[in-house]
């Protein structure tokens, strides 16, 4: 059984006016927070707004790179080829290193957003784009990668440092990757249901999918969401279950 | 006299299909590039371009940031608080720093672009701004700034490192401000003339303004820029002057 | 007494995944609706859902252009020529005209926004720009403006049809100008006051400012806000008040 | 024999400070100029230059829409549904009606630009979203399409009225589609030869494929580029060829 676990949230999605998500109250409980770089989502101003809170919280912050496509909040598929998926990355991963540091944190460690952070997941030409940049920007950061996919094993021989994570508050196919949000149950929306079946990966150290297939795999930090109804009841209901287990929820990097 | 001197350009003013400026010519001519990041001209691909070429060249790069106005090419002024400021400011240094660092190259320094460059040269809250995110961000970056301004005597008590420079095409106003674009003679199109105005303040070690008159300054490079017509002939007439005057032309700040 | 009066309040002020305000409840309580044009808030999808609803509840669309800053929500001044100014609006106006005919309904006025509405109803220029850009684009277009300034004068002179309004939850300077939102009780949030304060002005047909001061005008539609604390409930509360008072509540400009 | 004939051309796809092309001369040239609106290229102040420009030298103006998509110049494919197809397509078409009427020019055609133009050729659910999107913003546009494509088919079946043009610098696949940008032979470059493909294919009546295959079409409008080396030349050259064949060259629809 683990003796400790993390648990992270994207934050920094809104943009100028506008908000998504509870960001402030979200800091209280989770213990990794991946900060959308302005592509995607967030801008300088909220950046830096989640980087101070974070440290003062003592909370993490990693960058959360995506598609530039502010419209489609990063959600829509975009042609790029590897050079400029390299180039993308590292624009992003830049300007959050340098917010975080703008702040007196420091940035621990990479993720990728939406539709990029599905391509990364599976595509080689891709996931090598990331950990290739990784290594080149900063190679104290580490990679965080869904359990199980190419990005893993493809991290596993190029020596970066990596964590892996599940889903909260997503099914899983048989493949080990998520359910399309098209698709019906592809979000789960009861925050028992969610911290129960968390829970029940944790023991079992594996996936569970729609159809009730195991896939073993390692879980070093939980994905909870900050844009669905309930996200924060949801959030605490994890932490809950895990503390009363009596599972450490710590960053799987300290931030200072 | 001096003994050596730097020139520098702006580079990478481009947007995704359009171009403006020779840099790959420029890159031939220069020693020092400031690099638009992405707010006011500039993307991820043109920034990670020039970065390489400027390796493989010798020439160092610097952060170009300007406000994210890419409509108006960062020449018109926006209303930010200081906070704003250091937050736009901390974001463009950190996406150059990693671009550079993503082609194996690394950042030198940052010189602030357009309207926000002139904000900061005379403007103490936004000076202080730039300064403090140089020492938060990354304090080996060295502040480029206009000579006799207000940046220059900020920067000096804070003890930060910087150079000054003069403009080798535009015309100066006895405060020692440039003249405005919209006003007549703002600009020097003839290469001839920018090349022996350049010697003659170099000699003199002062700025000379339009009327006549001296204001001492030290110079550490030369500012050329890409954009004008005749920029190439006119950047390579103020090297070969320079060089026949016996003064050695390199970078500040050596790249590696 | 007035015998009948409309209602209006600014809509679509989204972008991508992100919403302002109660739009769909708005649309029940309004008369006429001011449509974000893609500038400073909205895009063409949030612009067709808008006029697709208001077209079947009966609310009249007009167009409401501002500056391009999505991320100041185009509250901050932006400098622009003349003839820039008339291309923004007219660029705007044709965006707004085309998507209201897309889904069978049509555009009835124009009322401009945040900065580039103050712009207008006190800078002749300006003023003049909107005025004539309404005549060339499509002079059946109906000009809404603040009663009492520059734009209603002008307007009045140039001979285009225009309409005046008082604003709900604004504070009144002795000018008859609003109090900048940065002042104290610039913004009244208590929906029992906005309510009599509207009843007042209208009984009296003049502006009250904070003062206590009267300045006369004639009043042809009130304008409520959607994104502030407790907007819609005071919209309701206006319509109740002006409905209890027996002045019908209608648009000033039928849409169909 | 054709009697007479159009030339068009794709204008105004700078953005700001950058600019493609050289629209000046190309106004002298052709009789029909597709009008970028701001999505993929273009902004409000280059439509409304270039809509005055056509204005004074009698030359038709056309809305040219694209995917929102600066970076890539429209060039990549972007998923939308068909209702927001409809949407952005409304969207730049009023914005074009617009700047027209603003400098009192009128509108007279569509056409799509980029991959959302090869979208629209073959797609039924796309080619459906734009003439129905023609029928109700502006029933007087003329659809501009590719001949022999699905598009036409559709546009014939609807009633809308519409043109058929060929591209004098774009060799054609036996399936009478272009033959993509990425592969040899795709852009025609040397004039000659480019105005001697045209003069064939008029004669003719038909598409001159790469193989030597002839597709029968019927021949409104000869698109020609201005993105391209040469493009001037080469337009010049096609529209010499014209005349001296006894082809009047003249707008298909007169602008006044």
């Amino acid at each position: 059984m683990l003796k400790s676990v993390d648990i992270n949230c994207d934050m920094g999605e809104g943009f100028g006016p506008y908000t998504i998500g509870q960001d402030d109250e979200m800091l209280d409980v989770v213990t990794t927070s991946n900060l959308a770089c302005g592509f995607h989502a967030g801008d300088f101003k909220i950046m830096a707004d989640i980087c101070a809170k974070a440290k003062q919280k003592g909370v993490a912050v990693g960058a959360h790179p995506g598609y530039p496509d502010l419209w489609a909040f990063g959600r829509r598929h975009q042609e790029f080829s590897q050079d400029e998926l390299r180039q993308l990355l590292a624009y992003q991963i830049g300007a959050a290193w340098a917010m975080a540091r703008s702040v007196g944190h420091r940035l621990t460690h990479v993720k990728a957003h939406g539709a990029l952070g599905h391509l990364v997941a599976d595509n080689e030409m891709a996931a090598q784009a990331l950990i290739e940049t990784i290594q080149k920007v900063d190679d104290t950061l580490i990679l965080s990668t869904m359990a199980g996919v190419t990005l893993e094993r493809l991290a596993e021989s190029a020596g970066v440092a990596y964590v892996t994570e599940i889903y909260a508050d997503r099914a899983y196919l048989d493949s080990g990757r998520l359910v399309p949000r098209t698709q019906p149950g592809a979000v789960i929306h009861n925050a028992d249901q969610a911290a129960a079946r968390v829970m029940q990966m944790i023991e079992e150290s594996a996936i569970i999918t729609q159809s009730g297939k195991r896939i073993p795999v390692s879980i070093d930090t939980i994905c909870v969401h900050g844009d669905t109804d309930g996200a924060l009841q949801m959030a605490k209901k994890v932490r809950a279950s895990l503390e009363q287990a009596g599972i450490a929820v710590k960053p799987y990097c300290q931030p200072e």
